[in-house]
């Protein structure tokens, strides 16, 4: 079979970690490269010893050189760097030849000033935003093929974009009505020492944080509003839970009036009978990260209240599977014109 | 010191453990009587090996007969029994003279009409609901003291209700936008041998479940209502989280038009400055269950987001403490003219 | 790609649960019978909705019957069933010409007697147990790919006996000297509603369990002896703590006087050299859970104490995985002749 | 009530954070200083949060400076500082005439070319090793009355030396035998930001570490030798599981032939007939961390297996508690004459 040369660059976090898990398997990739500051020099094995004896682990992180990357043939390299940090390189690595993927949130915006907003600092390459695409399969499939620079969504925005954005595009809600409450794992913090990370503070813990105007907003409003044809606005409120991964999503929304609540569960079919990684629960299901943790699935179930008329979307993914890594591996597939589920076979 | 002769109905469930946790050590109770079906004979500290060396944990478990508890002297009663089966026991108790203090939701709702709805059958003794104090110290206090039946609110409601109840009784807020999201600990499911309750179905599992009408909310509504001084109807979403114990609810709702963000603040500071229990985390502060698991506390913070004109309250207790058997010893304080800390300093 | 025709009996558990988990995507499989009693009618995915989407997910749950089983087609059958009950069905089977890889303890020992002793109850198929083979492949591998009926080892034996045989064949120990102390996640306890299971009583708790005498101490000792010639008895000390899956051991045992110390990794190297499935951590190797979880990996890594005299061996494997349904499979990939590693490839 | 006016040094480890959690509402205490260079000017509540609404948790950290400490009004000095650090400021306390309750190593051994070998730096205090009283109050109750500088032992000692010191001193054991497995919770390891610690890294992990030499054995070591009258040198494996606190030890050794099992029980039970923080829970009781997390309580039990000669000691106590602040306090009792359980009554 011929594989497809694969570089990652900031390989040793979590998001970086989850990639290796998969692309080490993966049947058409061959890693060629993968970077890491703290670790050059030892082995994929030897810093994550799950993957001793792994065909290809045996690679030694490398610096985050672009020359370097480009010098192991890599056709291909998934950014798992923080924002801000991501954009350089991957200006560097697409000047090179080299198709980006990256999972930072530095291409997710269409809107340099957004990015500002959010993020506190000027964008680092505003002329690129044009040609990056949001990489969202479900949505953005014939784009994905094309792209040559491809954002991967964040975790809390795919468990949250892909219930709703079928019922913006019928009109089913009234927009200014939209919650969302996110409970996710502590690996979406990172993988930092850090001492609101430590076990003993996060076990047997339960908290929001990062209220009102989590970053990830910015990129939730903008494709809320890219379907629904208007601005849309939304609270969001994200929670940290002691679970290693895993993110449940809670929507709520008021039903336009004479909207049937049977639409809901149309919208959603129609949306995603053909999908290969939605998995749709029903009217009443109940996703549970348990059973999505370390695929690319989502679950989506939902419910209607006739007493309040609000509908309720209930979604669970991977934060580091189709909230990240997955989701990454989904468009590599469609970039290089494999099977949807190449690699992604994991249950 | 004089102290209270106390039974315990029910006391082998997880609300019984934690009354008995309590009241072992309260230093102005004698705990005269302790009942379970199941564990007739046995002692305390034969079935919670955690209370071994507790003065009076050689008591032995009774069966539920109202008889046999009057002839312990007991002056009051805990019940800590499934709602449906308190109601019979409480009016055998309360005939003997016993004062009753019940954790279960037989006496919480003023209309019986209500309860059949939410319960799925009749009330088993309407002709007490009148008497019924809904068990809230922060609320009805002076009705506490005065009581014989005292329903102990549930575990959601009291997350709910604390920092709802005084933006109500103030008017902040628009009534039909509040959205109360809760996660709770698995202890709240009860003590019994169920498949989804194992370990290692709960244990890196997150998910909502009883949507759209958790029994909880007949009660959240009506201390809402009655609060608003007209009908509330609100959207209540539970979920469970891998947590021995702890709840963290984040509601949302829009401010009334022309409403400065700050009276929220104010009217916290207001109905609580002098509260043995709220603890004021102020705008910004994220409640967590860490801090409060096996204590008496509710911590409440909150957050205004002017794009959406919203207010967040998060709120954090334990489900067994001041969501259950620190609640019910608080009322128990009230009623006999105690401190209200007693038996409840513990950090 | 020709697929063996498989049947899972017993498969609602949690090892039928990692058996349908590991086989639904192996390249060389068909699924073509899966039992449960209790689930009979109900789909893989409606019992398992981890398994919603996989190929071959929407099988349903058919009764025990060998008849029906037969008439599946199926080659092989996997046995996920309890101990005293597998004997049956798997002679019913074989008379069928169904080889069978049975996860239950009925056919690991070679003498009735011992299991009698261990089992409270006579052996169910005495004359079966001359022709089982006990399915360590690391050890028997020529008579697993010969055998009709294989017996797969128990979780925490295996985890005991793989880091010890070499160094009993190679005869580097004082036999009355091994102390095995284990540590197992709840899973290894199984899938039934039992209050001692329940979240609640696990999490935030550890403690030894089934001491003095573990039932899987018979075939511990059982291939110890075989492997030294003689007859051992050990001190095996199981330990229950709060993971889903996961077996940690560490094994002590006194040198035998003038062995040197670089003669333990000598034998683990010789032994495991060529391993595909036995990751050697080296001296001073601590091997954790978190690396194996999932797959069927064991990683043993030792340390010699000359305070002592007594060698450390640490090893570590998920009790579901390398412990059970992994093991099997990969008897199962020897008995048909497949590549080791086929379906096996997870990190 | 007179309360003793007491000073927590290095109050913002978990250790501190215990120490604070019993001080703050013990009867007889009132806490005038507590340090830590890291939090100083913020209160007690600002840094933990859970102690909000305790009296005394408006007091503000201070820095480390024994006049300070001393112009508090101190009559005595909680250390919860790393070895090495502690003698100073301890040597420095004592000058001023306050106790020192010291829960570092630095004056646990008596000898200092030990603490040398295990601690890898010279003593820092060698001439008060001769006074410092090893802090087990169920050994050396009358010296710890007397003493000035009490050494408290470290977590895994105490759950180790309670079961087998009184079977050393009838003589009951094969003293070259003696092998001890802990497992321990995670804020053991202390409150510090390293990625090993990190919850993605300790959830869903066990995993034995610092063997074959951790530090702990030289205390242990020294004391066993001590009950024995003879030099003792045993095995001990540290383990890390993924729980906030608690520690189970399992030891194993076989009995000196001729020693019936019941002389175990009864040694047993004749040196802690009378102890209020040893819980006896006979032969084949299995100790649990759960029962005793967040008390002062050790738990005991014990096994024998004909088949090997070894008798089996099983041991719970909370690593913060017996392990670390509760035997803390347990000392002040005595070495103030209080009540022992007086701050201790928790369940």
């Amino acid at each position: 079979m011929n594989r497809i040369k694969t570089a990652i660059v900031g390989a040793s976090g979590y998001t970086g970690m989850e990639l290796l898990r998969l692309l080490l398997v993966h049947p058409n990739v061959e890693i060629v490269a993968a970077t890491s500051r703290q670790e050059v020099g030892k082995t994929l094995a030897a810093v994550f010893p799950r993957f001793c004896k792994a065909a290809g682990a045996e690679l030694a992180f490398i610096e985050p050189d672009p020359d370097a990357i480009a010098a192991s043939g890599a056709q291909v390299a998934f950014l798992a760097l923080p924002h801000g940090v991501a954009a350089d390189i991957a200006r560097a690595l697409l000047e090179r030849g080299i198709k980006v993927i990256d999972l930072s949130a530095d291409f997710r915006l269409r809107d340099a000033a957004v990015y500002q907003e959010f993020y506190d600092h000027p964008h680092p390459a505003p002329d690129l935003l044009d040609e990056a695409v949001y990489g969202l399969p479900e949505v953005r499939g014939p784009q994905i093929q094309a792209a040559r620079l491809i954002a991967a969504p964040g975790c809390y925005p795919t468990s949250i974009l892909l219930p709703l954005l079928p019922l913006l595009r019928e009109n089913l809600l009234e927009l200014n009505t939209i919650v969302a409450n996110s409970m996710s794992g502590v690996s979406g913090a990172g993988r930092k020492a850090d001492l609101s990370l430590l076990f003993c503070e996060c076990n047997e813990s339960a908290r929001a944080y990062g209220v009102p105007k989590h970053r990830h907003l910015s990129e939730i409003e903008q494709e809320l509003s890219h379907s629904a044809g208007e601005k849309v606005t939304i609270s969001f409120i994200p929670h940290l839970i002691p679970v290693n991964s895993g993110i449940v999503t809670t929507t709520t929304a008021t039903l336009r009036d004479g909207v049937p609540p049977a639409a809901i569960g149309a919208a959603l079919d129609q949306a995603y009978a053909d999908s290969a990684f939605v998995r749709l629960l029903g009217r009443g299901g109940c996703a549970d990260t348990k059973n999505v943790t370390r695929t690319n699935f989502i679950d989506i179930g939902w419910q209607y209240d006739p007493r309040t008329h609000r509908v309720i979307l209930m979604s669970a993914e991977d934060n580091l599977g189709k909230g990240a890594g997955g989701q990454a591996v989904q468009c590599f597939n469609l970039l290089f014109g494999l099977s949807p589920i190449a690699g992604l076979q994991n249950f």
